[in-house]
């Protein structure tokens, strides 16, 4: 058997989840909630699976109610109120939708631009589909795009430009001036903007979500990924959505079609009784926050130096005066192995293993974890 | 924006249950049933949805204790006993399984067999990644495959034989025989085996199910696709699986993380439950074949001429008699627009629209819809 398959190896999120089961480590690496749902939307799922006829397939491009409800969510949070019949898709999570961009518009030897470090399932995405990514590096410690460099990058093959904000991992949130040096850049181009923003509802420090929907000019070219696993504490759930003009969802539902073809009927049902409740997402910043809070609280008296978090699931730390020289995946492994906490190690997050001594923290944890969890990491000095 | 996806057009079964909406007609259209699931599926599914810890990812490859119940159930049904670690892959449905096979192992070029009339999604997945279909076709009335056409048509380019037993859209059932004859066109080959056996419970006349997991030749080449959306009536849930010897599911798995990376973990724990209960599969042969057998008999009457039908959901019949010379894309549209009941034009299945004057009924429906229909149908002559 020979394989067709580019090198895409297994996603740091199953071997760091395997490893902390077989240490009996917290698990701060793959981020998931430990914590469960709000109690209304568990109620309206088991209220849906006990209700007749809402156990088949749902139309391919989502329940309608379901679309409906994210568009007046989209209307009250970015001003911008998209077609639920022809620039709203329901996906089997961020994942599949994910997925399903780069089949539907990456052609062989097509260039992606990502910029480092990169959500560890951006560059196998592009290169399933014979894609080229091409990386702009971000520079600690506040991994700010430089928009020079990302110019310096585009080139006439250029299909797509990811971006993602709040990042995965750093925590880094692009400001509306970002966003208009980015439609600057783009405009009198043909390159798509994918704008994966499946932590839309988690900035901290007051500072405002810069959504691409909110932007009049990038959104007519792009795809924008958002993820209710992340918003509602259920990432098993594996239910997200895309919006993106009519043309590019034309386009993104010819593959979903063949891909997934829809999603649980029941769980969408569920959603659409949920999301026009402000009140659910509009506390998560706070929520959040004070998570990170709490960890950088905690870090702080061990060692880790503590790099910015502006937004999202995680915080990275540098391990350097822990552990001098050391490799970021040997400091690792054996931080899940001796002291039984998982972290992710941030060369992970690169293409060339790049290797700055710095892991990723998930914050997504109760308080009682993370204390248990700093707890393990006192004495490593 | 140039498109790069090949003509692939929308699922027939999207464009069917649309226009029946529309026209407020009885979907005999797409394959669901319009009846739930057994309620202890749907009692263990609200329970593990309000059961906490049980919302957040599930590993990559399936829950472990659903991946066990499947293989203990394979095991009884084809005396074979797969691997949970190594050969077994929960997907969001067989479509995401029948996809990420194309994924893995079909590259630009390789040509895939598939026997026509096909399942409207083959060709597509076939071709969205660059792959060639290449088409034998199985001949009315019984629609039996005539192996020395698949042997004429193999060649040293066929990456894999795709089979359907029961067969969408025809209802045709392989033989024991009919496996022992492709095992031995397949011997000496490289070429990989697709087995669609999504309605493997539903084999009527007292027939069994020939599986290619129970034929260890075949299955040391095989990815087997299941669904348990057709088993419990739960066609919304999304959830299917695919067995395959270790070095295939090592292929499959490094795609399937990065279309979809896992599956509801409430519904699988939901499924892990039920499996083991024999009961739940072992009525379903005489509960289809019942309804086979009504939509027969009601049918009978209004001019179709039946042709035979030996599992699955679908009973095709042919309309000749009633509307003589018509195409079958006309007969359906006015079928469902003025007689109120939509059916699946058979040319629907061919990649050349061969048209034979016959359309798919789907008999998965209750007594009372299939008499509702009828009573639609009566008169037509
Ligand atoms: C799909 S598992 C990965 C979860 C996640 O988003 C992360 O850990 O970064
Ligand atoms: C994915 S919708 C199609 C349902 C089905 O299997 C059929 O109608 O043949």
């Amino acid at each position: 058997f020979t394989s067709k398959l580019p090198d895409v190896g297994t996603s740091i999120f199953s071997v760091m989840t395997q490893l902390a089961q077989e240490h009996e480590a917290i698990n701060l690496a793959q981020g998931f909630p430990d914590y469960d749902p709000p109690r209304p939307l568990l109620e309206a799922l088991a209220r849906h699976v006990l209700t007749p006829g809402h156990q088949q397939y749902a139309p391919m491009p989502g329940l309608p109610r379901l679309r409906e409800a994210i568009s007046q969510q989209t209307a009250r949070r970015y001003g911008y109120t998209p077609d639920p019949a022809t620039e709203i898709t329901v996906t089997s999570g961020a994942t599949e939708g994910l997925y399903a961009v780069m089949a539907a518009v990456v052609r062989p030897g097509d260039e992606v631009l990502l910029l480092e470090p990169a959500y560890d399932l951006y560059a196998p995405a592009v290169r399933l589909q014979g894609g080229v990514p091409v990386y702009v590096p971000l520079s600690a410690p506040d991994f700010r795009p430089d928009w020079d460099r990302v110019a310096a990058a585009l080139s006439p093959r250029t299909r797509l430009v990811l971006i993602n904000s709040p990042h995965n991992p750093t925590g880094a949130v692009l400001s509306a001036d970002d966003l208009d040096t980015l439609a600057g850049l783009l405009r009198d181009t043909d390159t798509l903007l994918l704008s994966d923003e499946v932590y839309e509802h988690m900035v901290f420090d007051g500072a405002q979500h810069n959504s691409v929907s909110a932007h009049p000019e990038l959104r007519a070219r792009a795809f924008v990924l958002s993820s209710f696993g992340k918003t509602y504490h259920a990432t098993g759930w594996k239910v997200g959505y895309c919006l993106a003009p009519p043309t590019l969802t034309a386009e993104l539902r010819r593959v979903h079609q063949f891909i997934t073809f829809s999603v649980s009927t029941p769980t969408q049902h569920a959603l659409a009784d949920v999301v026009p409740d402000a009140a659910l997402y509009e506390t998560l910043p706070a929520f959040y926050q004070q998570k990170r809070d709490l960890l950088r609280e905690l870090l702080a008296p061990t060692g880790f130096e503590l790099l910015p978090s502006g937004g999202g699931y995680f915080q990275v730390a540098g391990f350097g005066a822990l552990a001098p020289g050391l490799d970021d995946r040997t400091f690792t492994r054996r931080l899940t192995q001796e002291s039984g906490v998982a972290v992710v190690p941030l060369s992970a997050f690169y293409h060339d293993g790049h290797d700055a001594q710095l892991v990723r923290f998930c914050f997504a944890k109760t308080e009682a974890t993370l204390r248990a969890a700093a707890a393990r990491l006192t004495g490593l000095q």
